[in-house]
């Protein structure tokens, strides 16, 4: 070794790692760049000690160390040498390679998977249709969930569980859903998920090969198209209209090719808010039977409609088991809290579950037997009651401003349920200058290239999140950047 | 119609669900079932009343309904049919098939994904290896979560976040493993995903490709195995040895094959608990650089090592960018509590988080940053601490009995670390009638066959989980069985 070992050597005195750790580790950094070579001998612990100014001991401590691990060898008489096995490796010389950027080994990056980051920091925003989570039952989730954690310090409650998820969580989830959506399922018929991502995630895994055909409305949740390009299937786009999905089309496109599946937001079309009707619906369930494609039915707001009862999903009038119902606490409670639930028959739940254990094993028991809890005294139901008053006020006074603030600027029609209004912009407005100029003075909203490629100057405006005098400010701003 | 339609219908006046909603469901079903017909008249709402013993508000309600949703329609004068519009649809002759049972889509299940459940609710248990959560900080945990839960009501802290996880704890747990495991990562080089489990599942739909050839230890974790079937991947297997993996054989296969990934535990081999020679180490992370694969550690319990300090793991001498580091709390808190962390190079960390993101969006904010409080506060290192002094009691305390109590009817070699003494039983053993044999006394253990396919009568058997005369007892019941 041309240089002395000392001036390869710092050790940070401030560091929380010991000294004779720090050592250790930059002695074998030096053994595997090839710094120090098989067989070299190293200084005595007491002349390497003297040189680093640090007790000999430490030295000691780290040589130990490495002769353990067999890094070193130690030979009776004559000194420590690194050991002679390994296999000879010559300093690198790419310098410029840092192994904490750039992977070693070749992969390709997908470009449908790199998207922008979600910007959400301003101060005030008409979002994509988020609950006010200021609204929602924190205290009565950290007691419920605070409650878990205490009785649950036992071998089997904080064990490995059911793959399908908390079995209180989906004794009560069945009766929430046969009660207020007209279903008629049980615990077997229920998995409980991360949301409505991780539902459609396993569904197109389980079911969608490459290849396969499989049918979308012509704006959809970009989550849905992501994960069937992931899947490798073709996708085919169906047109929506104000009735919702054009069944007529989708009919012509099976003639033209086997259809896998179908997703579809039925209740509260995804991103322009209109329900499917029910003739439609109807003639929906016959073709799917028709065409043995399987229905994912994605109810994201199902609880939110102002006006008359919901529509009952289709789920609740499928007789012959084409459909898997997917739905999710985000709106409920907050996007934060990852769980969701997908409902349908018992040997379709089964097969996505045993997918799900290979995945991440199981949800968050403690905190899906918190929600079981909140079902179960009904504190989810008393929240969404309360929710939903306060979203009705706050969508008919935002459907006020934009008539009255943006009169000629914007159309829409006042959706029937659900969190936000879907809102085209009269005129050649570009839209993500608009966002641009709206977010610098402090207004996010989305500039609606993520629904579709279609080049219509839309966006979903939600209005659930923020209070009527916040509102008020939004669309101060927006007008004021038009 | 020949029979009357209150014949047809059932009403549960002890149901939660309203009247008028299950006689508007119950509708819905005898159109959909075809029992209806299109064009069909329905009774007065006054005949139905009375014929169903019910208010006649509860009729109006219900058929209400089912004309807003488009199922019925009324003609002024002439009374209420269900709507013309729907496509004519026989009574099913189907009378036997359940759709809550069975899905109508077609779908091959995969048996190798069909798993037992795991038993583990034995009074006493000789289990895979899993910590005592008896002894898990739990109050410290559930101040933090409620702490969080708390001062979270907030827009930004409550919506989506980074697919990689929360911040916070990405900070906190790479000092923690620069500290304890000689790493040199910074936030960017960590995933939080939800255990090991989730790691590989990324990692091997990420970079393996069906086809690709993949190695593993000959006898190694099922989670592993799952995963690359499901990715298609041809599995190569490389013997181990009382050193680990046998290096010189996975060279010989490198000139067979070209191998994308090799699945390892390093540190404690699972199943059998040796340590990977140092001298090994470098020979490996040679051959993956000279032959290109990645190398997935599965460190999954480096923190209990009993034996001087644990040897540093391949990720912290890795030059090259070859490794990708895995490890998570299951061990050190509960397995329950579903967060790991995957380390590596930052672009394939980006890359895997964009898979990631479209699977379940993102980890439980809320626990993530609990539990980088507990980091912060050092909570989980006292833990740490107090656990391993514990378990190396519980390690001596079972390897003596073992020795006393089993003498020639089982070898193993006490572990230097890990919560599990890997077992051979002597002479003709059928481990799977032994385990049997030993639940219906009240103690679990497993048979051993989902470590590999091998004959061998050898299995995990886990001390951390149970104190010494819980273990007595285990034993005692063993010995009573053999």
């Amino acid at each position: 070794m041309s240089q002395p070992l000392a001036s390869l050597v710092i050790l940070d005195r401030n560091s929380a790692q010991p000294l004779y750790l720090q050592l250790s580790s930059q002695l074998m950094d030096l053994i595997r760049s090839g710094l120090l070579q098989p067989a070299q001998q190293l200084p005595s612990s007491r002349q390497l000690a003297e040189n680093l100014q640090v007790h000999r001991k430490t030295i000691v401590q780290a040589y130990d160390e490495l002769l353990a691990q067999g890094w070193l060898e130690s030979r009776l008489g004559s000194g420590t040498f690194v050991t002679t096995h390994f296999p000879e490796s010559k300093p690198s010389l790419q310098t410029s390679f840092d192994p904490l950027q750039t992977a070693g080994f070749s992969f390709e990056s997908k470009p449908f998977l790199q998207r922008p980051p979600l910007l959400t920091q301003g101060s005030y925003h008409l979002d994509d249709g988020f609950p006010d989570v200021r609204l929602a039952p924190l205290l009565d989730l950290s007691r419920a969930y605070r409650h878990e954690l205490i009785r649950s310090n036992a071998y089997s409650r904080l064990g490995y569980g059911d793959p399908r998820g908390s079995r209180w969580l989906r004794e009560q989830l069945s009766l929430y859903l046969n009660e207020t959506r007209g279903l008629h399922t049980s615990a077997g018929n229920v998995l409980i998920v991360r949301g409505t991502m991780m539902g459609f995630f396993l569904t197109s895994t389980a079911f969608v090969k490459p290849g396969d055909y499989v049918a979308l409305d012509s704006m959809s949740w970009s989550g849905s198209t992501l994960n069937l390009q992931q899947a490798g299937a073709r996708i085919l786009h169906v047109p929506t209209d104000e009735d919702g999905l054009d069944v007529e089309a989708l009919a012509r496109l099976c003639q033209q090719h086997p259809i896998r599946l179908l997703y579809l937001t039925s209740h509260h079309h995804y991103p322009t808010t209109v329900a499917l009707k029910a003739e439609r619906r109807m003639k929906l369930l016959a073709l799917s039977q028709q065409h043995g494609f399987l229905i994912f039915e994605d109810d994201y707001d199902f609880d939110f409609h102002y006006e008359r009862r919901p529509l009952f999903p289709l789920a609740s009038v499928d007789t012959h088991g084409m459909v898997l119902y997917c739905g999710s606490f985000t709106k409920t409670i907050a996007p934060a809290f990852r769980v969701g639930y997908l409902v349908g028959p018992e040997d379709a739940i089964t097969h996505l579950s045993q997918l799900r254990r290979i995945i991440d094993r199981q949800g968050d028991t403690m905190l899906e037997n918190a929600l079981a809890q909140l079902l179960e005294e009904g504190v989810i139901q008393r929240h969404l009651r309360k929710a939903l008053r306060a979203y009705q006020q706050r969508r008919d006074h935002f459907a006020e401003l934009l008539t009255s603030e943006l009169a000629g600027r914007v159309r829409f029609r006042k959706p029937e349920g659900g969190m936000a209004i879907w809102t085209q912009f009269e005129g050649e407005v570009n839209l993500t200058d608009l966002s641009r100029r709206a977010f610098k003075k402090g207004l996010y909203f989305s500039a609606g290239s993520q629904y579709s490629d279609s080049r219509i100057p839309a966006t979903r405006l939600g209005f659930a999140s923020s209070r009527p005098e916040e509102l008020s400010e939004c669309v101060r701003i927006l007008k004021s950047c038009l």
